[in-house]
């Protein structure tokens, strides 16, 4: 095993941290540093304060953290060298240290290192990458949580009692001379309902998990003139909502966005939708309805003596109906807007506890996991034989155990940590 | 004594730093930190893995190192916070070590605590924050130099001789009666006259040291057509410089800078310089002549059958003088700039021992120092009363107290550490 080494900081700070990991981390790091203790005889979760040095050039005063393996996050021994924020000194240090051994960290090295050594499962991994990310107490929850094994826990329960099944299962086949299969039949049959269950729970949480971790999507859409826009400035401009623009993941147009209760909630712009021959606005509101099927919260606006507009809604959409211009909703008075706020709070409330998919790799094998375990359960309602069921529960196990990692191709494992940063 | 609390790493990297110091330093973070071991019986230089906490709901796991009062970079109580490198985590640690009775370290303060605390001296103090901003080997050696307290040390030697003149004076004033006094005054000349070469010599050294700080500014001039532009391409199409654009500290244009030998050289674009009367050429070959003016450097560039053109020169600026499209050298053709670039290097080549002045608070300090010892000196050879001489003296002493901090104001201090970013 290389030992590796990466800035862990960003550029421009009053600090800079340098990592290093791997069998020769400690001596590595000791053939640079100058200082009042040998660092391959400091003990561990020690700081020493010393000088990097290039034979006799000084690079910086610096304090270097020492870990032994197993106790460090990667599980390797590493250091941290903490000196002066210049992008100058942290090349150079990096510099020495590649000539003394190390190997250049990729993207997610020392995470990755972290899973292989067992030090944490995949998808916690992938929290470290969504915390780092995370902008706000919503997200910020939702990748602690999961890094923090919550998620890891819930999946390795299901694993679990997908294994029990698979013993029943065996069981079965084993005594299927005997009059044991009936009784066996009706557990089974329970037992691949509740997995059912909570595997299509999950499943269903991406929705709201996704639109949490990028901004809720909120399209609000009606006729012309009856004050979208002017709804929009009314929730925007509130005092307690964050304004700022953002680039829209999904090339659109720059979108805006409000922070409410922890949330951010990103704002579609749509136009008008009404009947018209006009071949140009026909194809605005084509882009309206679009939009609206992107959205995870759609507004439905309209005025009195004017009918809904008819859009097409996915079971998993909140609708909002708003009537603009009345006794207890005018946009343009903001008389209504802190109730609708509320709405939008709700409609992404979710208890404390709840675990939420917000990453579309586990999205995927839960969905296939789904299809695994219902295939199972229809199956053991037909009364079909036991080897075909066991076939599809083996599948459900190992569509989880993607998801944690205990099964997964180099390919996928690079993909995944390609999308880290350098130093993490 | 306050504690403060800051992050001291830049936006957007794996890992994120907090720092905390004054009294309260470990009491506060471990008020907020639950781990393995109780903080507050930590031993110093000591890291400790636990969670950050408010109340119930978990911050982040994070590793905080213990230094205790004076053994730490400020000299007080110290912690240090590593957490994962997301902007919200950092925003909510500061926000609880706030409310467990941190203030926010103001830009600077870290470094001017250190500096009031007697870690450093002023001018070691101002070296950190050169470090920090330091872009090239040149730089770095200057600030690495000056924090380590080299400069510190010349400035203390200059005023301990200084003393031993006024001790001088003092006898010789004591004695006044007697006839001592020629023998004192032909020392006391010599004295003065040896501290005023050495302080003349860092005075005049800032504008080599300020050029090598900010870049080194080089003019091109000489008239239209002789290959003003044709020789800065060729400078800076070389393979072994550094080419980038940065935004000119004096508002001018955007100027090209090469890096040749670990020193940056900023070039100032001028018009071509020629006897004219249309009025707008006229106006650019004046910002030409300016433009020499701020230059440490002043390529002086004709071809065969025209004149050099004529320029006020100042002492301290190096002219090199080029004629272009001759056998020896041909900017076109890249023949000769390999020994121009040999020139430029030679002409900021400083003995790797040499002090350079690179802050103008010590350039005005100094020069201020310089006529005080001037008058000093002259003072002695007319034979002018010693209560005159020691009066200069004292002034002397004073100019070179500022630099290193013994004498100055809360004003001049605030101006300082202004200049630094937040966590340093």
């Amino acid at each position: 095993m290389s030992t590796i080494c990466a800035i862990s900081t960003a550029k421009g700070g009053a600090i800079g941290i340098i990592r290093t990991s791997g069998p020769d981390a400690i001596r590595i790091t000791d053939a640079i540093f100058q200082g009042k203790h040998n660092l391959t005889k400091a003990k561990p979760y020690t700081m020493h304060f010393g000088e990097i040095r290039d034979n006799d050039t000084l690079i910086d005063e610096v304090l270097v953290s020492v870990f032994h393996a197993p106790h460090s996050y990667t599980g390797e021994n590493s250091t941290e060298i903490s000196c002066h924020g210049s992008a100058y000194i942290l090349q150079r240090i990096i510099e020495l240290l590649l000539k003394h051994g190390c190997t250049m960290a990729q993207p997610g090295e020392y995470t990755q290192r972290a899973y292989l050594n067992g030090k944490m499962d995949l998808c916690q991994a992938e929290a470290v990458a969504d915390l780092i990310a995370s902008k706000n107490a919503s997200t910020h929850k939702i990748a602690l949580q999961q890094m923090k094994g919550g998620y890891s826990t819930k999946l390795k329960e299901l694993r679990n009692r997908l294994l029990e099944m698979t013993s029943l299962l065996e069981l079965e086949l084993d005594f299927s001379e005997e009059d044991v299969e009936f009784a066996d039949r009706q557990k089974l049959i329970q037992l691949a309902e509740k997995i059912h269950l909570e595997i299509e729970r999950l499943t269903n949480s991406f929705h709201l998990g996704n639109a949490i971790k990028n901004g809720v999507p909120v399209a609000i859409i009606g006729a012309p003139n009856v004050g979208k826009s002017t709804l929009l400035n009314a929730l925007l401009h509130d005092d307690r909502a964050i304004v700022s623009d953002i680039q829209g993941t999904t090339r659109d147009l720059i979108e805006d966005t409000i922070t409410l209760h922890d949330t951010t909630f990103r704002f579609i712009d749509t136009a008008g939708i009404r009947h018209t021959t006009d071949t140009i606005e026909q194809m605005g509101i084509e882009r309206s309805i679009k939009a609206a099927q992107k959205a995870q919260i759609i507004l439905l606006m309209t005025e009195p003596g004017v009918d809904f507009p008819n859009i097409p809604i996915r079971p998993d959409q909140t609708v909002i109906k708003i009537i603009n211009k009345t006794e207890h909703f005018q946009a343009l008075y903001h008389i209504g807007i802190q109730e609708l706020e509320e709405q939008l709070i709700a409609s992404v409330h979710h208890d404390n506890n709840t675990l939420l998919v917000t990453n579309i790799r586990h999205f995927e094998a839960l969905t296939k996991a789904n299809t695994d375990i219902q295939r199972a359960h229809e199956a053991l309602m037909l009364n079909i034989s036991g080897d075909l069921v066991a076939e599809d529960l083996r599948q459900c196990l190992i569509h989880l155990g993607e998801i944690l990692g205990q099964i997964t191709s180099d390919e996928v494992l690079s993909s995944i940590f390609s999308h880290f940063c350098i130093g993490k």
